[in-house]
């Protein structure tokens, strides 16, 4: 079973959008219980998980915590990769992007060594990168489109001769990509309209979006903007906003609500308009037949076919007076 | 002493433009002695530094390649670059790249818990991701900036509404974070025009430039494109060349001296035609005195300034006949 349909399947299992974020920052270290700094980095990691278990569609490590500790940390984040119960999705924060021999290390690294099941990753050098992640379908990979942080217009939002951005590019590279199923973008939540662009070029792609809660983006515009049609699609990641809470658990099951909360309604708003829609179809094409505007039997049109309808749209300007 | 003037100062004192890259390759490790594969990571590397370190200007170890080996690969790499001797500077390929607190880890990993001197880095997100690393002035960045694998052009070759290239904003870009002297680029020497165009936008920054050997670069071009006036700013990374050879310190001293003699000869052409071009100038304006081109005493131009000199070169156009 391929990555995203274990996502999909859990996200409907236990109605949840909410992925937890794995950042032991070093501050939030000092305030963790262990005799070293492998103990207090598993002690902080383990907590979280222990507490947000249920309602997590996906636990997101990120390696930089760990590596910042050397061969411990690395050690640490095999063990705490290992602890995640079996069911839920492990999606590394890791922004590789390398080539060839090198772009095959780093799968081992993340796929064999860490036993990820899917990580985040570099645009920058191509397909070349990412090739030997995707030829594993039973993992996924997140390729970074449009990141949340101040600096990112300087190469994401350069404008290309075609009238779009370099991230609009990536997007539609991902979604070409993509033609195993294994791709999904990350998109800061911050930003709404590259959110809504970006969902338009991947419609049926997973979106990544992080910065509600510690980079303040706004739930409700990105749930919005980034939603697909079947109310799926978003993974909302979630870390300080969790591990700095006195109950991280309530942290977690409050943050899962909330985002239901805002999608139920997006969702359906969003139906009624389409119910609406509908409706108001229904009454063009009544109106359409009464005022005559509808002629049955053989038409030859402009174009030299032949047409059994023939809509006389001309009659609008001067109906009723 | 920042690391930039370090690998000058190397470089002019053993003469080399060499990097050493320790890529230790699966494959490799199957031919490595040792009762383990830490062992076999150790033994591979310790081969090639005592091998090549009066002829290496840097050493270059790829992270990729004990990340495949998790936690202890992770420790091996720690032992590698204490054991690489203190004169020579360690340039950690790691193609790091992420923002705020993750870049501050990141930064920490590689200048602490591994202690290398200088790392790659990937620009796409921008200012945002260097700024933890180019804070420590001892230390360097190299920028990606023009890959040579074969789908680099995907992103780093779009072109931009004001008609250049991605990779030349990136250049630009680099040369702007340089305000401290610590940022390179790293441009791939396949590609000799990229190069050059590169060369043209950061005059004076040191450019990585991989490709010699295993992906078939020529080393001359390279070379022409891509050194400084001084003959110095390019970094010549070679890998397998060197690991695969039965006698590493015969293959890189090898290397060294054919970078050298191409480098003589571009040098010793660069400063003839700078000579050239002197004699030609002395030609010129001895002719122009000689033909009454060149008038002395008080002249007003059309600008309404007064010189004491003026050059009448209509009359070039009817001499000599």
């Amino acid at each position: 079973m391929g990555f995203f349909s274990r996502l999909e399947t859990r996200a409907n299992l236990i109605d949840s959008l909410l992925c937890v974020g794995l950042d032991p920052h070093l501050q939030e270290l000092e305030r963790s219980p262990g005799e070293n700094m492998g103990d207090r980095l598993l002690h902080f990691c383990q907590r979280i998980i222990d507490s947000t278990s249920d309602v997590a569609v996906a636990f997101k490590p990120n390696i930089a915590f760990f590596e910042a500790h050397g061969a411990v940390g690395i050690s640490v984040l095999q063990n705490v990769i290992a602890y995640i119960p079996e069911d839920i999705p492990v999606i590394l924060d890791a922004k590789r992007g390398d080539i060839a021999s090198t772009a095959v290390a780093y799968a081992q690294a993340v796929f064999k060594a860490l036993n990820a099941d899917a990580l985040t990753m570099n645009p920058f050098l191509g397909y070349d990168a990412l090739e030997p992640f995707l030829s594993d379908y039973e993992r996924g990979v997140f390729v970074l489109c449009k990141t949340s942080n101040p600096s990112a217009y300087q190469l994401q939002d350069l404008t290309l001769k075609n009238g779009k951005h370099v991230y609009e590019i990536v997007a539609k590279l991902a979604n070409d990509w993509n033609r195993n199923g294994n791709v999904g973008v990350v998109v800061g939540a911050t930003q709404a309209d590259s959110l809504a662009n970006v969902r338009n070029i991947v419609s049926d792609m997973w979106i990544l979006a992080p910065g509600v809660g510690a980079q303040g983006a706004i739930l409700k515009t990105a749930l919005q903007a980034g939603l697909r049609d079947d109310g799926l699609g978003l993974l909302i990641p979630v870390s300080r906003g969790i591990s700095h809470a006195d109950n991280p658990g309530k942290a977690a099951e409050d943050l899962r609500i909330r985002i239901n909360r805002e999608r139920k309604d997006i969702m359906s708003s969003m139906h009624s308009s389409v119910k609406v829609m509908s409706n108001l179809k229904k009454s063009i094409a009544d109106a359409l037949l009464e005022i005559g505007g509808v002629k049955f039997g053989k038409f030859e049109l402009k174009s030299g076919l032949q047409s059994p309808i023939y809509l006389d749209l001309r009659i609008l300007v001067g109906y009723p007076c």
